[in-house]
């Protein structure tokens, strides 16, 4: 799919912010390529594409979790998850988009999971710490970013983690299974 | 089982400290049996035989945890985890001890899990909060464990974890598991 095509089908979906919010992620993602390799036309469509489902209704999201067999687990938890792996789907079924590296990127952009591939874990970092965004720890994941993508990743991870503790709030179990795997890369250890 | 026959089989297995941290737990598991209800007994018990296997040598307990079908992950995590889920075992094996609610808190004393039974849930937190126990946070669990014991179970896991990630440590699955159940029971939704 070329770009301009795929911000075309994009861009009706979304708010003006949201819209270039996904640009900000396109962008950092490549620049992710280009110190860790990889295909910068893929990390550049799941960037412009990873929040296609953003603002879909709550109860047609509902519907489309049962319908499409994602895991049901999803509607126990914060429907703020649920544009991710329904995007991922929707992405090939209105769009064609047919590519497995850039659904599971996703899909995935979110949650994280253990074993992310490397286009997972550039989106999910991507969508962290691109330009736009402004948290506690963020500049910490900024440099970690710029040597070392899976100890980015992890820091990201750790961050949300505590983020979501401190709001008393639930945890989807990828979540937590991102944060393991990455903190045996980090670590190398069973500590 | 006789409380002075479990005091007198675990007492060989423990140091001084641990052995005492024991009657502390025995203690205030029976306090919390008084305010939440269950078997005086069977706290006591519990509370007296947590900790009995703790000072098995590790490659001891690296081949009980596969002979005893233990779930294989643990060997992936921190070896201060074993010591419950093979507690629980031997206390049957080398003292005949039957009782599955016993065994229970015995296993998931240290990680706890979703859907703790009331047993589990008291020797969680008694381990937690014993006169001995001295840590951050750890007043506003021995407050919360006098009105709501889910509540205080909740803070004690949260604890448990944001302790962890600090560390830099991984976090066993059935404590994130304990961290979601008991927050849906605190929160009340998917927040």
């Amino acid at each position: 799919m070329e770009i301009s095509k795929a911000k075309e089908l994009v861009e009706p979906h979304l708010t003006e912010a949201r819209f270039d919010h996904s640009l900000r992620v396109a962008e950092t993602a490549r620049y992710l390529v280009d110190l860790y390799g990889g295909s910068k036309e893929k990390a550049e469509l799941a960037g412009i594409l990873h929040d296609y489902a953003k603002y879909r209704p709550l109860k047609e999201m509902e519907q489309q979790i049962k319908a499409f067999n994602l895991p049901n687990d999803l509607l126990d938890f914060h429907s703020e998850l649920w544009h991710a792996p329904i995007g991922a789907i929707l992405v090939e079924e209105e769009c064609g988009l047919k590519d497995e590296d850039i659904k599971g990127a996703i899909k995935y952009h979110t949650t994280g999971r253990a074993n992310m591939t490397k286009l997972e874990k550039i989106i999910f970092l991507a969508d962290y710490i691109e330009p736009g965004r402004s948290f506690p720890g963020i500049e910490e994941v900024r440099e970690s970013a710029k040597t070392n993508l899976e100890h980015a990743c992890w820091l990201a991870v750790r961050n949300t983690i505590q983020y979501l503790i401190r709001k008393n709030a639930k945890i989807y179990p990828d979540t937590f299974h991102a944060y393991n795997d990455l903190s045996s890369h980090i670590n190398g250890g069973n500590e």
